[in-house]
């Protein structure tokens, strides 16, 4: 394998992985007062787009990527709607 | 253009622009107590990678949307360890 290949993986990797601690730490505090809705309304429907685009594409990595990604990011999401009046953390 | 470009276009601006509202109600409010640092670390490498895998390809709109994202995934970075010890919104 190439290294354009492994520096395309590992970003990929990363992208996906990283909204994995903040879903952990919303889930787990239930604070969402510091995070932005409309990040991730715009985010969401983002990825959801580029899901769309693999599938069209019938891309594989950019399907599972964008799966696994969405799966996170929509939790955060309703994290925020549902926990939107509860005071942030201290 | 066809559907397919359209359907990738949106996508590449949504994912590029989610990350302006957060980094915009950050500079705001100063308040980062819900961030996950350990998110935006992972975030901002992944980006960065997607930057350097971009050059490699000379692949502008790749090149483009991830340096206009590491502008605001950095900013938020900073924020939340410049911000770290200040209590969060009430």
């Amino acid at each position: 394998m190439d290294i354009t290949n492994i520096v395309g993986m590992i970003a990929a990797l990363l992208t996906t992985i990283s909204f994995v601690p903040q879903a952990l730490k919303t889930i787990r505090t239930k604070h969402t007062g510091d995070l932005s809705l409309n990040m991730y309304i715009a985010l969401n429907t983002g990825v959801a787009l580029w899901f769309v685009y693999g599938l069209i594409q019938n891309a594989m990595p950019i399907i599972l990527a964008n799966s696994i990604t969405f799966c996170f990011t929509f939790t955060i999401l309703v994290m925020i709607i549902k926990y939107r009046d509860k005071p942030s953390a201290k």
